[in-house]
């Protein structure tokens, strides 16, 4: 019996769209899934209870930030992320890498560029804390470690993601790197399985920028490491969205079919409809989150803002029909107040209908590609979504 | 049969304590009880089902806060507090007066003395709001029509709490004052309720600062009133303890002993035990709520603080044996990390385990008085609870 094992329940018979279930040490996933982003061990604002509720059937956590506070070793001696945050379900960490390149940068210790912030070298990348400065190095091998101890079901390898603006030749060098570090990620990880009662599955990243044969050469490459799952790394930063949707295309014959396929940092609802018709089986993004906690929320018509007066003697629920605990108890009058006062529950509350609606996003995609609706179902979602997003934005 | 009815279900042999049942349009309190204080209409960063579970009979509001935001017009239109909130218990809500001699003069909208900021006159008081410095004029009917809009089921009267140190000269014409405003609450209260169909109880308040003479004089004023409960303010605002119990045994003789006692904003868990020993039965304060976020618990053994890095490996709960949703669920580490990362679920944690554990003590005390032992209950209680304290704050 497999630790982990992906089976396709249903494909499309328009799209790339398929359905399925990946087998985890905590459980089953059903895909396309939407996982919700808990950076520091929790997803912002809600307990695992509320997440359970929801229906998440997966969520994230950051190497990076976790390693930083409190440090891999406390989780591990805790029992390991799930028994430490009370989460029973399936998780996933990321490598670090994303964060290694961007929010090191970000905090600007120094005011000089960024390369003195970064130091990338063969062996692996020095970095500052974006916390106090301090300087760290991380390897493919000290990411491998630090996942298996913080010990979540899925891992990722440590990967580099270069800026959308590089010159070809560095995103080509940096691929490279991402590769050959991949490797040694695989090495590592199975040197650490061996002993280890706690099955993962790692995931190693497509890199490769926006240029096709770097792509396909990327694609190529990481499915030869036969390993659970692939990632697809880099797109969603800054480049049009034609151009992700052409470079999931341009890469999907050379994606082994039984295998799950992840789209890190992707997206907004309409994004997800259409990267699942792109083949795409899982999703993480912190939209739902994030804006949750900046006031805004989603509705099928699309994003709102509760500081829209319109909301004020609204006595309706944020959106008519949503079956999350927020809509089902509170008017979008109450939740509006929290938020102007930036009561907390204000947030949880947004948060919780935000992340539902994503929730709920997937059961409906899974069910339509079940019953060959998807491409039915996903254009007149977006139609209607798009429509009155715009149409919202004008009346403000 | 009333709307309002207090019934003692027995009295403690040593000391003043009593346990009884005070029912209202909502359901029936328990008393002695402490209520949870949700200032803007939400108990800081607790759902409603979460104070019920918590076990939470009664909470309050701020007519201050809510008639500036969102304005009491707006709660009334969405179905009064209860409707608006989803809290469906007995509410009580404060009069607006101590918000208005005390936020109004802590923002300082002008550096000139306090009085510029609120003048107090015969019909009322004009304040600046703390949020824009804009002018209003609070009068003791406007406060009870408020109230009467924001539709609790306990409403108090109008009061001047003139601050501690004041002269006794300024304390008299305060203490004076606060009785014709009391009878001006009284007044309108039962014209607005002729024709109302959710019932209310005004609670008049017993002021007189430190002053034996005063606080005589004012406990049998407001006695006379034959409101359906008594509060007694401007305590526990700067003088010492032991005036203050001092004050509950002089006016005791003066309390009706067939209605509810209110001492306002107390307080701590020995302050409460106490007070009941002293006849009080009804309590509020925000340090359950505000210690939370500020990283500090409760336990038997005192007050802790999770900066402490004793808890950063701690896998026992916060309070070995306190069956709260936070301790049955969570690691003392685990909570330590959300509090030090400023995590949202971390402070709501915290909350629950504090405000838990004064529901949790007043279920205690209650029982004890039933069962003639509260006397060493509190004594038992007190000890550990002290000592402890002393004791933990030497090992920082």
């Amino acid at each position: 019996m497999k630790n982990f094992e992906f089976k396709i329940l249903n494909s499309d018979k328009k799209s790339k769209a398929r359905v399925g279930q990946f087998k985890t040490p905590h459980g089953v996933i059903n895909t396309p899934v939407y996982m919700p982003v808990g950076t520091k061990a929790s997803v912002k604002t809600l307990s695992p209870d509320e997440l359970h509720d929801i229906g998440a059937e997966i969520i994230l956590a950051n190497t990076y930030h976790l390693y930083l506070r409190p440090g891999e070793k406390t989780i591990k001696k805790m029992g390991g992320l799930q028994k430490w945050t009370n989460w029973k379900k399936p998780m996933l960490t990321d490598s670090g890498g994303f964060q290694v390149f961007s929010l090191a940068q970000k905090k600007g210790f120094t005011k000089k560029c960024s390369k003195t912030l970064v130091k990338i070298k063969e062996d692996g990348v020095e970095f500052k804390s974006h916390l106090d400065g301090s300087t760290h190095f991380f390897t493919p091998e000290k990411a491998i470690k630090i996942q298996s101890d913080l010990g979540a079901d899925i891992i990722m390898a440590f990967d580099e993601c270069a800026p959308v603006h590089a010159s070809k030749k560095y995103i080509t060098e940096a691929m490279q790197r991402t590769h050959r570090w991949a490797e040694r990620c695989k090495k590592e990880h199975q040197k650490l399985q061996k002993n280890k009662k706690n099955k993962q599955a790692l995931f190693p990243i497509i890199q490769g920028g926006i240029f096709d044969d770097l792509r396909t050469q990327s694609a190529k490459f990481i499915a030869e490491l036969d390993l659970p799952g692939i990632a697809i790394g880099g797109l969603s930063v800054g480049e049009s969205k034609e151009k992700m949707y052409h470079i999931l295309d341009l890469i999907n014959p050379y994606l082994p079919k039984n295998k799950p396929r992840y789209l890190m940092g992707v997206g907004s609802p309409d994004d997800i409809l259409e990267a699942v018709s792109h083949g795409i089986d899982m999703f993480d993004c912190v939209m739902a989150t994030r804006n949750a906690r900046h006031g805004s929320f989603w509705t099928l018509n699309g994003r709102s803002h509760l500081a829209n007066a319109v909301y004020k003697n609204d006595k309706d629920s944020l959106m008519k029909g949503c079956k999350c605990y927020t809509c089902k108890n509170y008017s979008a009058s109450y939740v509006r107040h929290l938020f102007m006062e930036q009561e907390m529950l204000g947030l949880r509350l947004l948060t919780i209908h935000n992340v539902y609606f994503l929730v709920d996003l997937m059961e409906q995609i899974r069910k339509n590609i079940l019953n060959d609706k998807f491409e039915k179902f996903k254009k007149t979602f977006i139609k209607r979504f798009k429509y009155e997003k715009q149409d919202h934005k004008l009346s403000f």
